[in-house]
């Protein structure tokens, strides 16, 4: 399984994930994008995950549930946009939990001998926004997110 | 007229832009997303400014162009993640002619004493996109929006 990468550097307002997937690009880019693929890798293994929409096209809304154990529903929403296929998607991104901060995701997917190198940066509206969330855990989540996405492109 | 006050501080990847409008806030958030509005403030006065779609509602659209005297025209595209009326609006933005070079836009409204206090934080990719769009011209392009915005919000 790959290494996932996160670049945090002081004072800057991104965070800089790289993974790479044993896969070539299409694949990567489709189990990313298929809204029937997201249940199964989309966040920490703990949760279920339940797409409530995802219009993956310019202009379209997504939003994805994890819900626990016990019925809590934890709701993120956001906006794609642009999907420029198999090279990029840019998309905002909001936890419910926390409404009003708002980050700007650039994912980009670049084929390199077969694989294909997954470089996702997240801007946010603060310094202090940034240092919330490296601080929140994110970094085992993602990490995580990352382990399920590679097993779901194995599958395929 | 009112001052537009930018802050570009060295490193970080925002530009925080902050105009007071002498009317109150629902005037000013008027103006500002009311699609029949926009062509009569958006950009600098030499362009003319057409609005070629403007959904402004949460996932909706817009897109505007500035055509010169010689016909030239420069396209702006994004998505509203999110528009509270008329506290707040989250959008994307992207100038065509840089294309995948996107940045999110958080505006807010504040009304203090009658008056508006609108502050605009621009988040980019990176501190060399937020330093090129800073060295563009830009404070001077926004700085007559702002005060051509004054001049509509004056005649509502």
């Amino acid at each position: 399984m790959g290494e996932t990468e996160f670049v945090i550097e002081p004072g800057r307002q991104d965070i800089v994930m790289t993974h790479v997937f044993d896969a070539p690009r299409d694949v990567v880019f489709k189990a990313i994008t298929d809204p029937n693929l997201i249940p199964r890798w989309w966040g920490p293994r703990q949760y279920e995950t339940i797409v409530d929409h995802a219009e993956v096209r310019p202009g379209g809304r997504w939003r994805f549930l994890n819900r626990d154990a016990e019925g809590n529903e934890y709701g993120f929403h956001g906006v794609y946009h642009d999907i420029v296929a198999p090279e990029q998607v840019v998309q905002t991104f909001e936890f419910e939990g926390m409404p009003g901060h708002v980050s700007l995701e650039t994912a980009t997917f670049e084929e390199v001998g077969g694989k294909t190198k997954y470089v996702a940066v997240s801007v946010f509206q603060s310094v202090e926004d940034r240092d919330g969330m490296a601080q929140s855990g994110m970094q085992e989540g993602a990490s995580e997110t990352m382990d399920r996405l590679a097993e779901v492109i194995r599958g395929l």
